[in-house]
Parts: C-alpha cells; sequence; structure tokens
C-alpha cells in the first residue's frame, strides 16, 4: 500500500469533547486483521439526527435503513454504529438482515429503540457481512465508551484513507457557546452526489430535526457535492449529523451556527480530497460569469474530472486547451469567445484565445505548486461556483488496478 | 512515445479505390518533422456530402465553418482537407481565418467553389495555426491527387494514434456494386457525442444529401457516440461521408447500405477503441433489461466511463462490485434486487447479490483475456445498448501527463 498522501495535514487536529457524546472502537476483524475496524457512538436523550445520502441507484442497505430512520421523532438516545472492510453494498436480502441484527443487538446492549440505530458500513462491495463479529464485540464496545474518543472513532472507520481526518468550530452565541466536532473517511470513489464517504458531525447545539435536516441539505451541496475525486460514486456515502444539545443553546435560525457547520462540512470535505487516491496536488476550480450557479458546478466539475485535465496537472503541465475542452463538453452554457482562464493570478487565456502576454514559462512555473486554483470565466452571466478535485497519477492506478487481492 | 497498441489489427487493410475520389498527402511542417501531416481528397461533381460534428460549446472553427457547408447542395465537386498537429481550436478570431485562408486557397487550387472545400484540423488546442505552411504546399498536394492514395491519408491525419485506421464494405444492389471506404484518427479525448476524432468515409454510392445526413445520424448513435476511452470530448470532432454517385447505383432507401455503412463506421469506431491511450483491453458492455435503449446506453457508458471499473479490468481483477456502483451513479432506472452482471458467459451476480456458483477462478481466468464481454441487465424492462471502451493503466497516464513537451 502506499504511504501517506503528500496533501496530508501535519497531524490530526485536537478535537473539543461534545456533551452529550461518547465513542468506542475495537478490532472485530470483519476483514482486517490487527486494527480497529467497528466504531459506536452513543448519543444523550433528546439527539436530533439528520442526513444525506448517495442517490445511487444501487444504495445499500444501511443507508435505505437511515434514511427510513431520519423522519422518527424520538425523545430516547440514539446510536451510530459503523464497520470498516466491507459495505454490505448489494448483498440482496442478507443485506437487510444484517443490518436488522445489528441494529437490533445495539438497541439491546444501549437500552435504545431500534428505530434510533444508525449503521453504516465501507469496503468491498458485494460481499455477505459476517455481522456476527460486531455483533460479539458490542459488549465490549459497551464498556469502552469514552467522551474523548473520536480521533480513535476516526481511525476505526479508515478503509484506503490514508490518514484520519477530523475537523472542528467553536460558535459563541448570546446565549452561550456551542461546539461543532466531525469526523470522515474516504479517499476513492469520490464524487458529487457523495462517495464512498462515511461522515459524522456531533455538536451540543439544541435544533430540532427539521431545521437541522434543512441546514444540512444546503450545507452538502456546498461542501461534499462540490468534491470528486474520480467521478465515481459509491453505494453507501452518508453523512450524519447529531445535536445532542446538551449546551443548553438553541442554534435554530442562527447564521453563526450555519456558517460553523460548514466550514466543518468543507474542512472535511477538502480532506477526503487531499486523501484522494494517488493524489499529489490539490485543485480549486473556481468558475465565474456562469449563466448560473447550477451551470458554473456543471463546468466546473466537467473540468474536475477530466481525466485529461487531471493527467495534465499531474504533469505539471499548464495546458489550458484541455480545461477548454472540459467547459466546452460540460453541457454549460459557455461563450466560447468570451471564455477566459486563468492559473492562479496568471492569466493564460482571455476572449476566446491565449492571452496576448502569456508566458509559458510563468505558467509552468506556477504548476508546480502542491494547490492549485484554476479559474475559469465562462463569459455569459453572474452564476458562480467553487470545485474541488486531485490529479489523476500513477497511484491511482497502481490503487485501483489491485484493490481486491 | 509508446509502441504500438497491443491490440492493434496485424496491418492495414486494403481498402478499394471509391471512383470519384483522389487523395493527396504532404509534409507541411505545420507542427511535426519528417511526417506528413496533410491530406487532401478531391471530390467529383455531383459528390453529396453529409457530416455530423461534436456538440461541444467550444467546438472549433473549422467544425462551425464545415457545418455551415453541409446544407449548400451544389452540383461542383468538392474537396476535404485535413491538418494534423494543431488542432485550430480556441484560436479566437484568428480560427476563422485560417478555416477562410485554407478553404479559398484550396478552391482556388482545384477550380471549386469555396463553400465545397470542408476542413479539419486535429491536433494541441489553443495555438495559432500557421495555415501559410498548409497553403504552401497546395501546388504539390495538387500534383500528386491518386485515387490509389486513401492508406497515406490515414497516416497523414494520426496524432497519438499508434496505427492508421482504414476499412471497406461492397454492397452489391440490383443495379449494381457500391463501395465504401472509410479512415479515421483518435485516440484520446474519446466520448460519446464524439472525440478528437476525425472519420472520412468515401462511396461511390449515389444517393441525396438529406437522405445521406440522415442514415449517418442514425448510424453515428449506434457506432461513434457508443465508444468512450476517457470520457473526454474534443472541440473538434468530424465524420464526413462523401458519395460520389460514380457507380450510378441510387442506394436511397437500400437498407443493404445502411447495414453496410454502419459495419464501416463500427470498425472505424472500435479501431478508435482499440487505440485508446494507454490500452492493454477492448472491452464490450451489453445492457440489457432497461427501461429503454436510452436508459441502457445511459448505464452501459458510466460502466465503461469509470475509472475504477477501467482500473479494475487493467489489473484484471474481476471487481464486479464496481459494476455495480457505476450502475448505481449512472442515473438509469435499475432494479438493485434483480441486477445480474456476466463476464463473458460466467455469471457473477444475480438477483442483486453475488451468484451462488460464483467462482473467483474462473471469473479471474476470464479477465486475463485481451477482449473481455461485460454483459449486465437492469432486471426493469426491455431496453438495450452495446457501449465499447477500453482499460485505464499507466500507460494513459504516461501519455497524457506530459503531452506537450
Amino acid at each position: 500500500m502506499p504511504g501517506m498522501s503528500p496533501l496530508a495535514p501535519a497531524r490530526f487536529p485536537d478535537l473539543p469533547v461534545i456533551d452529550g457524546v461518547r465513542f468506542a472502537t475495537i478490532a472485530a476483524g470483519v476483514r482486517y486483521k490487527g486494527r480497529t475496524d467497528v466504531m459506536l457512538a452513543e448519543l444523550a436523550p433528546g439527539t436530533t439526527v439528520a442526513g444525506v445520502f448517495t442517490r445511487s441507484a444501487t444504495r445499500s442497505a444501511a443507508v435505505l435503513d437511515c434514511e427510513a430512520k431520519l423522519g422518527a421523532a424520538s425523545e430516547a438516545g440514539a446510536a451510530i454504529i459503523v464497520n470498516s472492510g466491507n459495505s454490505n453494498a448489494f448483498t440482496g436480502r442478507k443485506g437487510a438482515a444484517s443490518v436488522a441484527a445489528i441494529a437490533g443487538a445495539v438497541a439491546g446492549a444501549l437500552d435504545l429503540p431500534e428505530a434510533r440505530v444508525f449503521t453504516s458500513s465501507t469496503g468491498v462491495i458485494g460481499e455477505p457481512l459476517p455481522h456476527d463479529r460486531i455483533i460479539d464485540v458490542l459488549g465490549d464496545l459497551h464498556g469502552r465508551l469514552d467522551p474523548a474518543g473520536i480521533e480513535g472513532a476516526a481511525r476505526a472507520i479508515m478503509t484506503t484513507d490514508t490518514f484520519p481526518k477530523g475537523a472542528s468550530a467553536k460558535v459563541t452565541l448570546p446565549g452561550g457557546t456551542v461546539r461543532i466536532a466531525g469526523i470522515a473517511k474516504g479517499s476513492g470513489m469520490i464524487a458529487p452526489d457523495m462517495a464512498t464517504m462515511l461522515v459524522y458531525v456531533f455538536t451540543d447545539a439544541a435544533i430540532g430535526q427539521a431545521p437541522l435536516q434543512a441546514l444540512l441539505g444546503a450545507m452538502t451541496d456546498r461542501t461534499f457535492n462540490c468534491i470528486t475525486v474520480d467521478s465515481d460514486t459509491s453505494t453507501s456515502d452518508t453523512v450524519l449529523v447529531a445535536a445532542t444539545g446538551a449546551s443548553g443553546v438553541d442554534v435554530t435560525g442562527e447564521a453563526a451556527f450555519a456558517t460553523a457547520l460548514e466550514a466543518v462540512l468543507r474542512d472535511l470535505a477538502l480532506q477526503v480530497v487531499r486523501d484522494g487516491e494517488g493524489a499529489s496536488k490539490l485543485i480549486e476550480v473556481r468558475v465565474t460569469g456562469a449563466a448560473g450557479d447550477a451551470d458554473a458546478r456543471k463546468a466546473g466539475l466537467a473540468i474536475a474530472n477530466s481525466p485529461l485535465v487531471k493527467t495534465a496537472i499531474a504533469g505539471e503541465d499548464a495546458n489550458w486547451g484541455r480545461i477548454v475542452m472540459a467547459v466546452g463538453k460540460s453541457g454549460a452554457a459557455a461563450d466560447r469567445d468570451r471564455l477566459s482562464i486563468r492559473f492562479g493570478d496568471i492569466t493564460v487565456a482571455r476572449d476566446g484565445e491565449r492571452a496576448p502576454d502569456y508566458s509559458e514559462e510563468a505558467a509552468s512555473a506556477y504548476m508546480k505548486q502542491q494547490e492549485l486554483v484554476i479559474g475559469v470565466d465562462l463569459g455569459v452571466g453572474q452564476g458562480t461556483a467553487t470545485v474541488w478535485t486531485c490529479d489523476l497519477t500513477h497511484g491511482y492506478i497502481e490503487i485501483n488496478a489491485d484493490y481486491r487481492s
């Protein structure tokens, strides 16, 4: 396996304890040997849970189960249990049976209604999940629950990730201070509308399920739905946000809370891109001048998903012609003769042709940076979008041409 | 540069002479040194010309010019002139000026109306085309026109291609025999709705422009629009079919002619996939059981374009879970629990889960073949489609991470 991504942060961040949440992890041997592969998060009574999920037509049993449980209002406590190594996706009727078995056992162990137990699974598709291995360790997990266990949780949910991912924020409001802490996993099969990506965010803020769900939907569109590693979308993608209310501070309608939540989601989303399989460069694509924001996102994702753009960047080649190509195929309205393209602060093309003062040397020097910003103005309107991706390297081929063996 | 594709045919086929067409090629030094890079095809008076083009929003000046000229009925002769090395795309007003200069000069040299001169350019995007180098050699080209020059023409239009591409057919009808011969170039930036792909097909059949155009549109949807190498789409894609009528055999409405034309187009399309950048395997994706043919094509292209599917095949890994993933993200209606997947004759998944008699050994052995057939039944209806692609290998990265230097 390859070493840590060159784009990884220096270390896992210090995450605050979130009142009302306790974590436990264990090595259950679902597939991996010698590492933790199950994490349990116990959530205090009164916690509201919101979620967004992959829109794949072949989404997994766990995703379908979580979706169904979101709406059920309850004052009871709740739990999230996640295993890595096996996604329990495309496992037919056995898949739903595994989810029910795990949720039922967790409900029994923690004395919760089964409808308040959310499960996720990530890893290989199509292999029946050996759920007994998870159920057998529930007693041990229960005994290990710890409010400070979030970093261990971030590690237990990793698959091809090369580093654990965490982010946090603190918001001071007139009524008091609330904290947000989140973890994520994901590095391949990452695309708009989510990916083999699992994200769990916890806050001690007080907010009803409906407003939390609305907030999460809007924020996901501007964060996780704007990243792509390889255009592939998993059958298991899940983002859950749990608000325990333990701070006693009601954040309903508070813009500062929304901003902080978006920052945490964006931080986690960018960490997923930084851990993109084989990634050597982080690329931000800023599209302006589109007919609308949706068109801007369409053009941005076409650029970010183009194998020819991504390989050129891997080769540190200022090949802006491939960006023109990607805009052209995107389906977004664009005026070929008003299109302009920037690499960082360098204008490489303007008014539909190479900029008169274009310097190949300056552009090539810029391409050697590890973090790049590509600016594209479509020349037709006021729509904007920002999209993040990584380059396409030999590392991606190495990781994915031999993942199962 | 890499050697010849392992999927290349043993040799260039013998193509018949098409009455009413003469070819010439020359080394004009547009960009490449020491090889031919311009080809001229002269078409007899009365020739009808049909064409389909990239739908890119940033399509090149030559494409826009060809599109505009198709409709102009004329009994005059015609010409097609093509250069490799520079696509004259995204070159602003200079681009249109280059097209006009070349078309005007060819019209003068061959004594044709300018509206009957079709131009194409392929190669690097965004560099002004040094069209004088082409115009300067028109006299020499004129002197070299030869009815048997089609193989040279196939070679002159190559860019990153590793072999020249040709195909032919003969159709015997009650009124006589007609011949079809075609050439193509293209190996990267290949995707539905065309690619950096140029295709020229010639026939001595007699057929009006309107019926020829209708036929070409329908046949392109089943051939060139069903291949993909990397999901990227060029700004210059062009398929032109010229019918000289020299055989005196009217083929309007003749099913045998349509079938033969489709066979030639499919043969050329598959040769483009066989020359896909870095390709080591040719993959045919057969989708059945879709809600409709359009849905089947959508699912087939999602599979064929998935980097995870393509890298698994490069690694000879029978990773059918990634096919489930690709179906799920495609947007095509699919019943997860009725989905079935075959590799060749081996059923790997059925009724939404791994086939009970699945043998990893048998599947892995099949994956070692150079030509693979993946069958996917979506389980919801009667729609079908067949799509062709190649695998994604280190070779693709090598070619594309350093194309311009």
